[in-house]
Order: structure tokens, then C-alpha cells, then sequence
């Protein structure tokens, strides 16, 4: 069986966003069994260390393997069943690449934005940040337009990673003007796998505040 | 045989960083013979779009493949290639959480950090980028304490991009304090291989001024 690492805690803001929703999602929409597994958050760990060299999360335990990076993560899993990632070489080089697309061309510029905006709360900044992420999501929304999926004419964990990153772009009131990149992430998390992903991590949240709250 | 696709021209600023300089590394590695092609810079057109909906380079093509997303090129490669990863699955999936890690656990804190202090010349903005760059390069520089690369105990594909997004920082005096890193990145482009890539793409250039000049 599959074992999932996420925080044994965070606070309400990250909840639902941290990216243990993306293995769980993948695992749900390919019918892979999971168990959770958890590493502190607020005192980091050797042991989380020896996982995660960067002190994050999600890792996954797969057999001998424990691999981390929540994209090398939907990669293994896509390899692993052919509910996420087509078998022939065209696919999964189109998967590959929507795939790395996500994580290099379209999040850095989200996430710079949400950290202006959310975190840094410096209205300046946020906006020179919407000048770098604008130009992007115009490009992504052109894809979009003319198919359903990114990549091979199917569902693949390039959606699954995209939808995500959209996701929280959408909460915090980033995808005004693009409603093709609005209905793209609205229909993905419609679907019931997302949905059982997530109510999941909320509830590991929920677990982690009455673990505490006995203790 | 692949054909590399990069710019027709580009200013003196980036010259020596253009991301074509991962492809043609890791082709010179393995020994990989390849043609260069161009899409224009200043006129993007609707054929670079249909390759690469964001507009930017690489691109490789190879036979019928045609991909997008340096990252993704040096996967394909990769899988091309012995010299650049290995072939069993503990060491494949080290290779891609390593790459990945560079693609979006390193490089969206390095790009960062370079878009303030280089393109927005902001002193306030390049101390916030520093204060998110600098945990990520200390975890990094702990990692390469004890070894001599990344991913599988050999060279792989996530060092060529691990070093190549390191000199950037580095030619912008970000790596100050953290020898091993700077250590890494001399040993990593002192190999012929990145040698030969980045003569190569200054020739390239330099073929486009004499062009120009000529025009």
C-alpha cells in the first residue's frame, strides 16, 4: 500500500491548499489504496530531513521507494497507472511537459502573486507580480479554449497539477477575465475523486485539532 | 537526428543563460549529435506558439516528438541516454524528484531573487526575495556536503539543470556564504560538455549580429 506524508498540523489558512491534495488526488482518481503518515511542522525533524531535504511536504512511500516533490510524486503514480498518464511515448511526453510546464511556467508566477498579496499584503508588489502571472495564464487560457484537458486528449496528472495551482489562484480572486481557466478548474474539482481528496485533508486537519485539543 | 530550437536573437544580457543551453548540454553529454533552429524573439509568431504556447525556448524535436519545457527536454533525454540517468527505478526516481526539486522547489525562489535585483533594481524586494532564496539554497548546500551529485550517486539530468540555474544566481553574487554551491556549480561547468553548449550558443549570437550587421 501507498503511504502519503503530510504535517501532522497546520493552521486554517493552509487547510484544503496544502499539497498532500495532489497525491491524494491522483491516488483516488486511479484507485490506489493510501495510508497517511505524518512529520511535524512546527519543530522540524532529522528524519523529515532525510525525506525532504527542503522540510516540506508531501513525500510518498511506495515499496522501496520514497520519493518526494509532489510533481516527481504525480509522475511515479502516472507511470504507475493508466487512469493518469497515457502508455505510449507521444502521451507521456505531452503529459511530461504540461506537467514541468505547470511547475516552472505557470506556479512561479501564481505563487510570487499570492505571496505579495496573502502574505507580503504589499499592494505594490502584487501588482507587479499580476504583470508576470497575466501574460501566463493568457497563454494557458489559449490552450484551453480549444480542448478539455492539457495533455494526449485525456485526463493526466498534468491537470490534476494544473487545476491545483489554478485552484488557489482562483481563492484569492486571481482569475478574474479568464473564464476559461475559472470553468476549466471548476469542472476538475467537480470531479468526485478531487472532492474525496480533499474532504479527506480536511478531515486530517480536524483529526489533528482534536488530537490537540485532548492532549 | 534532434534539432534544438532556441531564439534567432537575443540582447547582451542573457547571452550565455538562454535556456538552450540545458538541451545542448546534456546533448553534448551523451554524445547526441543536433541541428539548431530558431523562432524570432521580437516577432513571436503563431508557428513558435503552436510549439510552445508560452512563448519561450527550447524546443526539441525529435522524430516525431515535439516538446516543450527544458525540464521536460532533459527527461526525454534522459530516458534517451545512460549518460544522463540511470535505468533502474530507484534511480530514475531520484533523477526526477532532484529535477523537479530544481524546477520548482529552487528556481522560483533564484528567479525571484533575479527579477528584483536584476530587472526591477529593487533593493527592498531583493532583501524579501533573499530572505525566501537563501532556507532553500542552505538545504541545498547541506545536501552537497556529502556528495558529489544530486541524484543516484553519478551525474544525471538534474545537475546539468541544478547547476545551470545555480551559475545564474551565482553570476549575481547570490551564492556568497555557500561554498559547497559555489563549489558544485565551478566543478559542474568545468566539464567540456557545458563548455562546448556554452561556446556554442555565443557563437550563436554572435552568428545573429553578423547577420544583422549585414542586413
Amino acid at each position: 500500500m501507498l503511504t502519503v506524508i503530510t504535517y501532522d498540523w497546520v493552521p486554517e489558512m493552509p487547510r484544503g491548499f496544502v499539497r498532500d491534495i495532489r497525491p491524494r488526488w491522483a491516488a483516488e482518481e486511479a484507485g490506489l489504496a493510501y495510508r497517511v503518515e505524518t512529520v511535524p511542522l512546527r519543530q522540524k525533524t532529522d528524519a523529515h530531513r532525510a525525506m525532504q531535504p527542503f522540510e516540506q511536504v508531501p513525500i510518498l512511500k511506495d515499496g522501496d521507494l520514497t520519493i518526494f516533490e509532489s510533481g516527481a510524486i504525480l509522475w511515479h503514480l502516472g507511470e504507475s497507472s493508466e487512469a493518469l498518464m497515457p502508455r505510449d511515448p507521444g502521451g507521456r511526453a505531452e503529459t511530461m511537459e504540461w506537467l514541468i510546464a505547470g511547475l516552472n511556467s505557470v506556479e512561479p508566477m501564481t505563487m510570487g502573486w499570492i505571496l505579495a498579496k496573502v502574505f507580503d499584503r504589499s499592494a505594490e508588489q502584487t501588482e507587479v507580480a499580476a504583470r508576470r502571472m497575466r501574460p501566463r495564464l493568457a497563454h494557458l487560457s489559449a490552450v484551453l479554449e480549444s480542448r478539455a484537458f492539457l495533455a494526449a486528449g485525456r485526463l493526466t496528472v498534468a491537470d490534476l497539477l494544473m487545476a491545483d495551482i489554478l485552484r488557489t489562484v482562483e481563492a484569492q480572486g486571481g482569475l478574474g477575465g479568464l473564464p476559461v481557466l475559472s470553468e476549466y478548474v471548476a469542472r476538475l474539482t467537480a470531479r468526485p475523486a478531487f472532492r474525496k481528496a480533499h474532504a479527506d485533508q480536511m478531515a486530517h486537519w480536524a483529526a489533528a485539532d482534536a488530537r490537540e485539543a485532548a492532549a
